[in-house]
Parts: structure tokens; sequence; C-alpha cells
């Protein structure tokens, strides 16, 4: 905190009072004149910093070397007007930031171009003629878009300020900056003034155009939405999510604050959308502490803004990925641009953890600014620490009260297994409907797969690269998730009012236990009158060869209901090596698993019983074995099932499922483990540790109160784990006989071991 | 060449003339006096020898940690006892060079108390008990793996030989070595005087026992074989291969040489088979220059070991993976131990060609002898030179002339796109029934892919590690590969024999063209009476953004003959994007293709026919994006197909395909295209040139004597393309009328470039 201090008090000390738009210099928003004097001498020195400005000079000669390009928009995203003025916002912000360090006029000069062309145009434009948008925008199909545009060209736009003729400033300012934020506020509040990431945007857009402009009636517009009501009423904008949150009274970019994320700093759509969401916040929020210090932006509700990025770090796999819950495309990472500035800014006005030098590093890049030179500066006096991810629970909703994600990840050694247990909110409008669901990952590796949103964005030859049909029909479905399903019908019946008025209740998150952690959770309303209690248990113990996955699921309903059919899959990654229990394929071709709720597009390959109280299927993926036991009965299903039928376009990947089916129950526990163990090269061609090592799962006792499972090893050892279902007290005593022996212990959870000899 | 004939030199003028296994010191395969002086005084400044030994000392100081472990023979591959006594070989050959370089004893005692273990074991032994094999081992399954445990063996032993005391050296030889000789060679005809790898291994075992202990019979039984005749007559091994190949009369190390290479040093199983007996050849070449120097073996016909290891090298793609033609097991690469020890020995042994260098570089090991102290030496020195794959025309046959293996890279940019093109010979028992067929990689990624065997080495869960049913009834028919299938039976009728007495017939290898290369072979025998004749053409062009693949495969039955259907599969690699023809695909899952040669293990998922001349799939595969163009008239039926029908075990990857049929046809010619065209990054979410830019394929002409065929791009420009079917002369002219224009052109093949205002 000490740079940010500094800064604070050097700003009140040399101005007085906090800049509300007034006189002072240019830029405002970043690279002002306490910076800039020692990035200048220090040029050459820093090399990350260094590199990262070549890499953005030669892109943006290379744009000026194409000439100004400013079409009448037409296209919707992939088309050409679309590229070409999303490149150009790009290229205008990098330029500008350029401009400053350098203060090469070629790159004032090619802003000035495009900034006339774009005020010469803009007061030409009709709404986007594809009109087909909830907000239609005017330079793109989306008010979003136009907000992108705003936030980084208002950046361009302040880094050449003074230099600009102020004739200029004047018509720029009145033909495109003032009509734009318009615009995108009083003429578009239901864009506006929502608690969504859209309208943060538009906030963010709206506040630093302000800033730089001096114009103090958009600064308050920025922070606190357009105080009307204007658009309320239950609308939905074209991804499904609602215009207006139920009882929701504030907008501009404080609310967002205020309701976005959890006090700890997650975001309720999950984290492809907090990257997103986050570069917004970061920017304005960058633009703030400049200019409205007053208002202690990284302070705000315990430094929320800058613990979510944290969170958003921490919800990333081994190789930096982003876990892909909900409506989330697979592979974004830490390396986008968003997470570049977002850990950038969390540096330098954080409390300059170094941990995060490891992360730039790990980027390769940094953003052209103050925060940009400060990480890239400590990075090259050797201050960086490992970024090391550990466990925890991130509770979801503004007052962290409505579910939360479960993170876990072995503490006793470094190996790269993480177990993520999904008890969240719905999500809103990207929400998928797998309550208690969860995933698992080896490293990189997705062992158990989260199948992630139906889409490939931006990809014009899949439906425009807009959200496939199959992301409705397949991949938000319930059976699509490693989670339970109840009589073919997703949860709440896939009703996005119902599902998005409840959340999932944490139950016990457990990180202190010398062998063990553990998440536990239920969820009531998925299915009216059933309870699902699911408690999924990292065991580490020097008897096995890594970490134990043991999954207990526990679903109940009402005695006197009908029977039910209670499916739980586990989407595997990886070929399937063999099984211990027989079953059928057809001859002819796989049939269709059922008609509706994502049943229709699974085909089943094969059915099978098990006459062993524990089956498993024995998988490789290319590098790794691993086995998935789970317990079953003479009469439970055992579905090897593919996802892809019904796939006219062939928007569905291929992937593999084993669901385990129980029928006619009316309450269940599904008992499975997941054990990682051995691996091969195709080059050594040696496979190490092919086979599991568990000999068999046992469930001891099941009711409302207890459940007790065991889990044998080959060796003997067996590992009794017990869990209180209605009590947490962690001073609580329990008493049950099990197996002729009395248990006693203490708290809601107790792991017994028993080595092969007793 | 240089420090080869210094060697030769010096063993000549020391001793006069050449040795055989006289009372010269030991060792005399490896670390020989005039090496050890060298690199013991250089230890430590080496960066690469000394990472590779203190590499090697680690695991066999955690072996010797161990202790000794010589159980009685009971397991197949897989099992304790064959895995124990392979890592006791691979231990001992280490034990035995570190003791040569460090001097340190106990290495020395932990291969005289292992060799004290298996002289008291051997004697007792019957043959192994599983008797599985056409030529069972002892302390294997087979006799290739007690084979194995020699050529390690005797090493080890070289490397104490001076060091043990004489009685023991005596009873070692005449309980161990003298009768394992004597068991792979004698006692195992079958296995010993074959010209095929195992007979290699059994060769190079018994020679280097035989130097070792000045043995003179086994030298000549190892360069010479058995000369008897005792095994002839039609006998087949458990792959299926022949065990005498017809008019076979030379046998030993010598006449492998002879027979298992091509001129070219192109091995007929293909690279998966000879990465695997190239060991046994370098090893025992290696352990004849340092013996037998007279020989010259590293000279012998034309230096065709050395070739041998080059065309390997020459045989992988862009991240050193093989290309898995016939039986092979992908991935497998030059970083296993088997090329490791290849480049070592070529390089020193060869002409120093600086660029083995950067391979071993790559490699990052070395192994622990004079070959690997030189490289590993002049790689310090930073001698190394890029290591640059090239076209390349592989001939197959001992003479070179039974077809070959067509290779083809741009050569006018750095672009790591290659094209393999198969018209070889069978490949012996491992071969598949693919004449004609290609695949095409774009740096390490498949994008035509070659199934490769089904068969997952050495794990046991599937089928022992062995080749697994689906090799023979999916991986090595016709349809699953890209080549043409008439009728839906395999080549040859999926018959070996008759498969093995043919092979295609290059017709046209360009790589001197300017803008284009190509190869081209026809295959006459695959089916009787009907003709196949592919060229396939890489082309490179400014107009292009990156190479183009076009493929013309002309069929031709006799004209009197019934009609047939031809059926042209493409394995792309990638997930479907989109397509210009609309198909049907069943609401109750995917038909089952046929039912045999193949055919019975693919799902047809979709069928379409095109409206248009040019029929076209996007693909996308995770990174790049390609399109796959073919020209179709309205009754052709494009077949969207997936491996894994009819597959009880879960042997067959669920993989896609594209199949062009044209039934009831004489003759047809399937003219396509392959376009890589684009890329994504699912970090930035930005599609480059997601489309691909041809707007149609034409064949202008085709009979006996020419095809024509032009290529029309989007931009206007074409390009035609004209081949003489039957007239390779450089120097004759042709002409021909096509559009109304004359074409003229000299030489067999002629591409005529159209820009868009011509």
């Amino acid at each position: 905190m000490v740079r940010l201090i500094a800064t604070y008090a050097l700003l009140i000390v040399v101005l007085g009072c906090p800049l509300r738009g007034t006189s002072q210099s240019h830029p405002r928003l970043l690279l002002g004149e306490e910076h800039i004097t020692e990035i200048r001498a220090q040029l050459g020195q820093v090399p990350l910093f260094d590199s990262s400005l070549a890499k953005a000079k030669a892109e943006v000669d290379a744009a000026i070397a194409e000439g100004i390009q400013v079409p009448v928009p037409k296209d919707m995203a992939g088309g050409y007007t679309h590229e070409q003025h999303k490149k150009n916002f790009f290229m205008l912000q990098k330029a500008g930031a350029i401009f400053r360090i350098t203060e090469e006029e070629k790159y004032a000069q090619y802003i000035r171009e495009n900034l006339l062309a774009y005020a010469k145009l803009y007061p030409t434009l009709p709404i986007h003629p594809t009109d087909r948008s909830y907000a239609t925008g005017k330079i793109f199909w989306q008010c979003l878009n136009d907000a992108n545009w705003l936030v980084y060209v208002s950046q361009a736009y302040d880094c050449i300020y003074d230099w600009l003729p102020a004739a200029e400033r004047q018509l720029i300012e009145k033909d495109l900056f003032r009509p734009f934020a318009d615009f995108l506020s009083v003429e578009n509040p239901q864009f506006y003034d929502r608690i969504h990431n859209h309208s943060t945007w538009g906030n963010a857009a709206v506040g630093m155009i302000g800033m730089v402009m001096g114009d103090e009636e958009l600064i308050q517009r920025a922070l606190y939405g357009l105080q009307e009501n204007g658009h309320s009423g239950e609308k939905y904008d074209n991804d499904g999510g609602l215009i207006r949150l139920p009882g929701q009274k504030e907008s501009g970019f404080l609310a967002q604050i205020d309701h976005a994320f959890s006090p700890d700093g997650y975001y309720t759509e999950g984290p492809y959308y907090q990257r997103y969401a986050i570069f917004p916040f970061m920017i304005f929020a960058r633009s703030m502490a400049n200019n409205l210090p007053e208002q202690g932006i990284f302070s705000y509700r315990d430094s929320l803004l800058i613990r979510s990025v944290s969170a958003l770090l921490n919800q990333t796999n081994a190789v930096g990925e982003f876990f892909p819950i909900n409506d989330a495309q697979k592979g974004m990472s830490y390396f986008s641009r968003e997470l570049v500035t977002a850990v950038d800014i969390s540096y330098y006005f954080g409390d300059q953890d170094p941990a995060l030098l490891s992360v730039a590093a790990d980027q390769g890049r940094v953003i052209l600014d103050e925060s940009g030179f400060a990480i890239a500066k400590d990075l090259a006096k050797g201050q960086a620490l490992p970024f090391i991810r550990l466990s925890q629970e991130l509770t979801d909703g503004a007052k962290g009260d409505e579910g939360a994600l479960g993170i876990i990840r072995p503490k006793n050694t470094d190996e790269e297994l993480c177990l993520l247990m999904k008890y969240t909110a719905q999500g809103l409008g990207h929400g998928h409907y797998d309550k208690l669901s969860f995933s698992y990952y080896d490293g990189g590796d997705e062992i158990m797969q989260d199948y992630g949103a139906a889409r490939w964005v931006n990809i014009d030859q899949k439906a425009g690269g807009r959200y496939l049909k199959e992301n409705k029909t397949w991949a938000k479905q319930s059976i699509a998730h490693n989670t339970l399903v109840v009589d073919e019908k997703s949860h709440f019946g896939g009703v996005f009012k119902v599902a998005n008025a409840n959340h999932s209740e944490p139950y016990l998150f457990v990180t202190d236990a010398k062998a063990y952690q553990l998440a536990s959770a239920k969820e009531q309303n998925a299915y009216p009158g059933i309870e699902m209690h699911r408690t999924m248990i990292m065991l580490e113990d020097e008897s096995l060869r890594r970490p134990l996955l043991i999954d207990i699921f526990r679903v109940t309903a009402a005695q006197n209901a009908s029977q039910h059919q209670f499916d739980l899959p586990f989407y595997f990654q990886g070929q399937l090596m063999n099984s211990n229990f027989e079953y059928e394929i057809s001859t002819t071709g796989p049939s269709v698993l059922g008609t509706s709720d994502g049943y229709q597009h699974l085909y089943q390959e094969a059915k099978g019983h098990s006459p062993q109280n524990t089956a498993w299927i024995n998988c490789f993926n290319g590098e790794d074995f691993f086995t998935l036991y789970t317990a079953v009965d003479s009469t439970d299903e055992l579905i090897l099932a593919r996802a892809g039928a019904n796939d006219p376009l062939f928007n569905i990947r291929r992937d593999p499922a084993l669901i385990v089916r129980k029928a006619n129950q009316n309450q269940s526990v599904f008992l499975s483990a997941l054990e990682m163990h051995g691996s091969y090269s195709p080059v050594t061609e040696i496979p190490l540790d092919p086979f599991g090592s568990l000999s068999g799962l046992e469930i001891l006792w099941n009711d409302a109160d207890y459940t007790v499972v065991r889990i044998q090893h080959q060796s003997g050892t067996t590992w009794t784990f017990c869990i209180a279902n209605r009590n947490t007290d962690k001073e609580k005593e329990h008493s049950m006989i099990i197996d002729g022996k009395n248990l006693l212990w203490r708290g809601p959870t107790h792991l017994i071991k028993t080595p092969k000899d007793e």
C-alpha cells in the first residue's frame, strides 16, 4: 500500500482537493505526470515493459501502415466492419500509451486522424442495421461493443488531449464523445442501468470519457447510474438474463461492485465471465484512483476489487485456464488481455503481492501504464514469489449467502490435482442447471470434465459465433454435468426463473484435518420434496500413490412419494481401458438415451450390471491412468454413454460418460471414488501402476443423521469416514455402533484409518 | 570421417591385424582404452554427457538399493517377472558403462551379483511356461526379449570382464552365456535365421557375447547365420509374418542389412518398427567397428546404416514423432532410447553430420559410450546446425524396386506442413492394406490421420498389451485409411500372402518445379482388373495463405466389367464446423456402415448429396481451421462417418471421417483439395481467416493419357494442372485442347496459373 498512499498524498498536497474534471493537465486516466518521468527515464532497463512496448509498437506500426479504416457499420461479429472497428479501438489505445511514453508524434497523428474520421461518421449513424440485440449499438451490433470502444478510445484521446488543437477537441467532443456517451446511457437505459457486466462496461465508458472531458455530469452518471426507473418490469436480454434484478434499486459503477461480487470476490456467472467483467472494473477503478482518490475505490468493500482478481486467479487449473463452469469456452486463461490488465492494476493499486509477479512473468507481457511498469520493474528486481493455488471456498451472492464454489487441492504434496465442486446460485442468464456438480483436474488435464458452453465464440460458421441451440438443449442441462438427475428432468425443471431464485446450501468445508479435506453441500430446491446432499473428500495418505477423491452423493425423497430414477453421470476424459463388470452393446449401433432435458443428445453405447458390490472402470487419458469406482447393487444399471445424438450440425463433442442409474428408489447413496494412479508414455512404452489399488467401497450406514462409508485398499488398509448429516457443531460428540464396534468422535466428520494388520 | 579413419588406423597400427576375440583387453564392445582416458579426463566439462551420466547413476543407485531380484520367469509382458528381468538388463548395461567411466566398484559388484544369480537360475529353466510364441524364450515369453536381454547384458559383462575373477568368468560363461547364445540360435532357428527384426536382435546378441567371450564360432554365427535350412517351408510368426521370405537363401547380420533396408535406408515395416529394429543394428555395428574393423560395417552398402538413421529421422513430424503407418503406436518419437542410441552412433561412426547435434540437443541425453561422449562434446563446442526435414522419396524393397514412401514438405517457406503418401510394399506382417493412402500434418498436429495400430503397447488391461482383435478387423483394413476402397472390400481381399507379393509402382516424384511438388503412384494389383492412380500435389503460391494440397485419385476398371462402388475416406482430425451441402441424420442414432472389411466398425452419422459441383467441409482442430473440398456430382454420396461400431471393449477411438462415395461406376476421378487457412485461440477469441478461399474444383479432362484439373480461387485466380498418365519422359512434348485453348507443355506435369484478370 505504500505507493498507493504516497500517490494519494501527492495529489491531495499538490491540488488541495480531489479533482473532478477541472483544468488539470492530461492524461488523467493513466500515465500521468507523476509516473511518466520515471518510465521514460528507465526505458531499456525493465525487460518485460520494454518487450511489451516493442510488441505494441510493432502492432500499431502495422496498423498505421494499413491506413485509416473507419467503415460504415454493417456486419455482425466476425464480419469486416465489426472486426475493423474492434481492431481500431485496440490500436488506438495502444497508440495513446506509446505516444505518451515515446513522444513520437506519428502515434498522436494516427489517433487524431481516426478520431476525426469517427467524429465525421458518428453523427450520420442510425442504430446498427442488424438490430438483433436488446440494446443495439451504432458502431457495433450491440451497445456492449460500443462501450468497449469508448473504454479503449477514451484512453487514446486522453493521451493526446494536450497535444490536440482546442478546436479539434471541441469538434470531437461535440460530434463524437458526448453523443456517444449519451447514447450508451440515457438513450439505452435497459443497457446502462442494469446490474450486469454489460452495464459495467457502459458505466466505465461514460465515466472515463467524462473524466477526460472534465464532464462532471457524465462522471456522476457513471458512478450512480441514471437514477431513473424507466426500464423496470420483467425483461430479458439476448442471453435470457434479467434486465433488472428482483428488488434492484441502485445502478451505476459503485452499485455494480456492491452487487456483482460476493464478499469473497466471486462473480456469480463464474470465472469465464468474471474474466470479461473484471476488465472495465479495473480500468475504471484505475481512472478513479487517479482522478477521484477520495473515493478510495480499491479499498471499497474491504478491497473487493483486489480480492476479486485474487479469487479469479485461484479459479484456474495448473496451466492458468479458468474452470469452465456455466457458459464458458474452454481454454480461456489468465493469459488473456483482461487478466494481464487485472493483474497489473491489482498489483500496483493493491498491496504488491509478490506472487502476482510470478503470474505476470508467466503472462509474458504487461500493460503500458504505470501499473504495468511497476510490476515489470519489481519482477526485474527479483522480488517474485511462487504463485500457489490453494483450497478455498468462495461464497456466492452479493452478501455471500447464496451458496458457494468449493475448490480443494492437495495440501501435503505439490500434486496438481484439483477438485471443483459447485453449489453456487444459478449464475444469472449464463448459469447451468448443475447443482452439486463437480469437475476434477490433474495439472492441465481434465479428468472429470465440465462440458462448458456449446459455443465457438466469434467463429462465424458456428451460428455467427454466438450460443448454439445445443447450449440450451444440451450444455445447460443437468445430465450434461457430473451431478444427480432425477427422473430424467433437469434441476428446477430447467426453468430459469425458478433456478435463479434458488441456490444450494454450503454444509461443510474442511481444510484443517490432517489426512483429508472436504466440501459438502445440500440442495433442497432443484427437485421439490427431494433433498440432495453431496460430500466430496480429498484423501491424502501415505498408503496411496496419489491423493484419492471420495464422493458421497445422498438423495432422499419423501418416503410416501412415488419411486424415482436417479442418474449420476461421470464425464471421464479418456479412453476406457477395462472394467470389472460386463455390459452389452448393440451390433446395430447405439440407441438414444432419452427424449428431453439433454437426454436426447446422449447415446447409450453399452449397458451393464455389476455382480460385485463395487463396479469400476479403468481409463487412460494419453498420459495417466485412473480408476473410477462406484458402490452398486445388482439392480443398478451402468450405462456407458456418449454425447452427440440429435446433433444435426455437429455442435456437440463426442465425449464419453459413465452413468450410474439407480431406479425405483426413494433414497439412495451414490458412493464413488476416483483414483489417479499410473502413467504411460508412448515413447518409453512402459506403463507405471496401470491398475487401481482399491478393492471395494461400502456404505456402512446412512440415515438422516449419519452416513458412514468404508474404502478398502488392496493392501488390507481401510478408511472409514463418518459424517453427521445435520449437525456441523465442531464440539458436538457423536457415537454409533458400526460392525459391532463403538465409533466415537467429536465434530461433524471423522476419518479412521485401519492398517491391514488390525 | 576423420575420426573414424583415425580410429581404424590406430587399431591397425597398434594390433597389426584385426581382432577376432583374441586376448585383447576388455571392454571390447564399447568404451575401449582408446576412448576412456579422454572421457575420464573431461568429466564435468561436457554438460549433456555429464547430465546423462548423473541420471543413469541415479537410476542404477535406486536399483541397487532395491537389491538383486532374479525371479523364476512366469509372467507375460506387464507382469512382475517380465518387467523385473527387463529392468535388470537396462540397469546392468548402464551399471557397466558407469563402472567403466567412474571406476566405482559398487557398480561392478552389482553386475557380478546379478550375473551369478542368472548363472545359477539359467541352467534350471525349461522354456518359459507361457508357451505362447512361435519362439518361446526362457527368461521371457519370447526369444525376442531374451535376445534383448543378451544384447544389453553382454555390454555389462564386457565392462567388468577384466575386473571379474577368472573362475567366475568361467562359471558365468559356461552356465549362462554360451547356453544362452545357443538357445537363441541353434535351438531356435525359426527365430534366429529369419530376415526380420527378431533375428537381427538374435544375431546381435549372439555376436556381441561372442566378441566379449572371444568365441569365434558365435561371431561367425552372428554374421552369417546358421547356414542351415532346417526351418524352411511356409510358416508364420505370432503377428502373421512369414518365417522365411520367398527365395531367402542367406541369414545372419550381414544378410539383415542386405535385405532389411532399401537402398534409401527405408525399412519395409515402416518407421515405428524401424525405430525398434535400428537399435540392434547400430549396437552390433558399433561392436563390429571396434572389433572387426576390416568389415567396414558402417561403410557397408554405401553406408546404409548411417543413411537408414537419416531416413528414419526424416520420417518424423515437426515434433519428432514417427509417421504411424502400418502397425504403429502413435507418439513414438526420436526421443526414444533406440533413437538416442542410433543418433549418437550414427554421428560418431558416420560423417559427424552437424544437424544430428541439434537432434541430440532436442533429445536431451546421450548414451554412455564413446559416441555419446563425442556428440555431447561437439554440441558443447557449438557445432550444431539446424535439423531440417526435407521432401524425399524413400524406395522400398531390398533393391529399391518395391514401391516407395513419398514425403513432401513446403520448400519455399518454413511452414511445417507435411504430406506422407504411401505406395510401398506391404510391410511384412505389420503391413496395412492401404495402397496409395496418405496422411497430412501441420506441425505436430495430424490433419488427415493415419489411424495407426489398434494396440496399447505393454498396457496389460488391453489384451496384455498385445495387438487387439480390432487391429486386424479395423486398423489394417483399407477403409480405415485415406485411400480408395472398391465394393467395400479391402485391398488384395485383405489376404496377406497376396498383398505381400505385390507393391505399388512409383510414377512421379517432383520436387524441382517452382510452385509445386508432387508424388504420384499407381496400384494395379489391389483389385484385379482395376487400376488406381493417385497424384498428390503441394502447391505453394503467393495467392494462397498457406500451401495447398491437391489430390487426384483416378480409378479405372475394365469397361466391360460390372459397375463398382468407390469409397474414398478422409480421416480429418477436428470438429466439423460447417459444410456447403446438406445431409440427413437419424434421430434414433447412427447406423453401421457395413458388415466386413472394417466397415462393420464405422458408424454413418450423416449422409448427404451436394447440389454444387464442389462439396466442402470446414473443420477446426483446436488451433487451426482447414477446409477439405472435393469435386462431386449430384449422385455422389457424402457420408459423415465415425469409427467405433461393434467395439465391445472400447478398443477403437471415436474418430471422424468424410467418405466420398461414387457408386455404379467403371471409372472415376476423385479430385480433392485440402486447404489450411486459419487459426483461433480460445484466449484471444479472435478467429483469423476461418474460411477457405477456393471457389471450386473441376476435372477438365481425364483419359488413359491425360488428366487435367482446375482449382479456382475466390479471387478469380485459377490453377490448371495437367499430368500425362503414361509417359514420364521429361523431354516429351504434350498438346491438348482444353476449353477451346491449346495447351502445350514439355514433361509429364504442367501447372498454369491464371490471374483473375485474364
